[in-house]
């Protein structure tokens, strides 16, 4: 069953405001046994207030144990079934590139990889090629040309690039080109239905080119082509809850999965305060509001306790510029855990934070991982986060009579 | 996945006693921040004795933040997944006023209205007839005939009555005639398959003939065919819990909801005290026994938190002559939450109590809302409680070798 089912059914609009304040990473593990977590240990007063009135729970992204990739990590909270809804490699990676897909798009990541004298490949990364170099070379590759098909080439990192195809009636059910092994040749791209054929002679075509054009280079002479995807297609936010949603982000990667859903993209923030005040600057344009930090995850994923410590307090910090806009239903939580004890993200579950007029409080005094176990919400599944938020917005009407 | 695979295949019989204590929408809101609800407002000694040896949890009776209806409130806790097995709104409305539904009938609930000179609706509730104008109108349409067709006719309230068709080979899957607006004539019935067309075929003629029956009456000279829906198809209580069940009820919806699972419904009862009367010389003729309590939900619809606290106490007060008739499993809930400060059904899952001799006690020492949530049932899903009882009552066998 799809939540997607009812909530498009029994959404209901009024003037109400909706923010969900996503720390990315936001869970985290002690440091030693009988420790404090991250969140435990930092300064949170403001969300420690909101706690008082507030209900909390632990949301378990996907299914107790697997950790998400930012993808479906963000899936699962915009309410989208992480499992049913998957975004192929290549669309996630151009997404977060901040390259905008449209329908009927196909993205390919690509690696810059070498051949030897006979074909072969005799390393699959281009002898991990360093930006400065393969960058250029991804802008070369701009000048391949498939007839009928539009094509964008856009450098990543080092031996990874994106390619984008556009064009009439292309589907991506085509194999990585990648034989995942040093000393046979690549493989050629080909399709298992019609559409994905036609992809595929595009990936021949982009591929004879790119050899040409490439045939020069010492490392990178050649690449494969990988998660060959299509732009997923996504019920938006205004077709499953009614919602005219705004996200506030500053990474490429959260406002482009934010626009799969439908979201408007708003402002040019480059740190949380100027999300605070395009935040403020949108405040009546919207029902709906996603602002994403990233530094819980980032210094979760540098393995820096401490770090991750004193940006959650960076993120408690910016609850009363939220609160002083008089939102109806408030919500802080993370898209999956990143434990600095790990240096990676986790299947922990993760500590969210509800704050609305009648989310029927609980005892909880403070917010962190512990606290939640006693919280109203108990455990519950990330996709169900958005019927709590609507129906505690007064955004939802009965289920039968 | 459906329970019921399982608890069809697994479940076994011996003679135990399991009583499902209902008090409708017994869940509810604090009046402030930090407050006790209704139920934790409410002495309550009887249910608290057994809390203290017997488990706590929160059902959640659809998924989170989804308000039911009665219909899939109570579906959910009979054990059968709400979303699954819907039940239409003619259907309900001829269950709601005891009209006991037979396989095969076509349900409808239809609505006097006004057609001016044109054949145009002018008013689609027919200026809101009183109930003792209606009455007549909606009993003289039971002169209508339909050949091969039985046609009955019940009056409801005020512009709404409710029409039965019973015939071979009728299906349901024809729209309302209600256009949704005035100033247009009232749509034809059409269906959109063979079985729904002799459905669409029988409407029309009985429209024809209420066209001619209703001809001179100045405000309900016609009426619209809404919610047109089969009896739902459920299988029985015997059928997949192996169990000879008693529906206790007062009000005429909740019979008929038992009625839809396959329970008997026993006794006249007016008031609790009837209904433990009646429990009492049923006991030893079933094996499971509903027994529905209307008033917390009523003074939760009303919105007074006092009384829904007096009828919570009452509630309480019945538990002892339920007791002293030595059930196996007795369980105390409510369909869905009902707070006075919504003073509507709402979202927040139910406080639900399981007391039988081998639950597995929890720390709780009282029944209500926050005291649930430490609770050793933790937060489920209605439909689970079912499996739960038979379990505790030694009625299903071991899953797998």
């Amino acid at each position: 069953m799809d939540i997607h089912t009812l909530t498009r059914e029994l959404h209901t609009k009024n003037d109400s405001k909706i923010v969900l304040l996503v720390g990315d990473g936001l869970g985290g593990l002690p440091q030693q046994p009988g420790g404090r977590t991250e969140l435990e240990t930092a300064a949170t007063p403001n969300l420690d207030r909101l706690t008082l009135q507030g209900v909390l729970g632990s949301s378990i992204p996907v299914f107790p144990g697997i950790s998400p990739g930012s993808g479906p990590g963000h899936l699962g909270l915009f309410g989208y079934d992480p499992v049913k809804y998957l975004i192929g490699r290549g669309a996630l990676e151009a997404t977060g590139i901040g390259f905008e897909l449209k329908e009927g798009d196909v993205a390919i990541r690509a690696n810059f990889c070498t051949l030897d004298a006979q074909g072969s490949i005799s390393d699959r990364r281009a002898g991990r090629i360093p930006t400065e170099e393969s960058a250029p070379l991804a802008i070369k590759l701009r000048e391949i040309s498939i007839p009928g098909i539009e094509v964008f080439v856009e450098p990543v990192k080092e031996h990874r690039f994106v390619i984008v195809l556009r064009g009439e009636g292309l589907e991506d059910d085509v194999d990585d080109t990648d034989p995942q092994a040093t000393g046979v040749p690549p493989l050629t791209p080909a399709g298992n239905d019609s559409g994905s054929e036609k992809t595929a002679q595009a990936c021949r075509d982009f591929l004879k080119q790119a050899g040409e054009l490439l045939k020069d280079q010492p490392k990178a002479n050649f690449c494969t082509l990988r998660g060959i995807a299509a732009k997923p297609s996504l019920p938006s936010y205004e077709e499953v809850y009614g919602l005219k949603a705004a996200a506030i982000a500053v990474y490429p990667m959260y406002k482009g999965l934010a626009r799969l859903v439908g979201m408007d993209v708003v402002g040019e923030a480059q740190t949380l305060d100027d999300q605070m005040d395009v935040l403020r600057e949108n405040w009546q344009k919207y029902d709906f509001f996603f602002i994403h930090f990233k530094y819980t995850d980032s210094t979760g994923e540098d393995g820096d306790f401490e770090a991750k410590t004193k940006r959650t307090e960076e993120l408690d910090a910016c609850v009363p510029r939220i609160m002083e806009l008089g939102p109806d239903v408030f919500i802080c939580t993370g898209d999956h855990s990143t434990p600095a004890m790990l240096a990676s993200h986790s299947w922990h579950p993760v500590p969210t934070l509800l704050w609305a007029k009648n989310c029927r409080t609980d005892p909880c005094e403070v917010f962190g991982e512990a606290e939640c176990l006693r919280g109203g919400l108990g455990q519950f599944e990330a996709k169900y986060l958005m019927s709590l938020a609507l129906a505690n917005a007064g955004r939802m009407n009965k289920f039968g009579a």
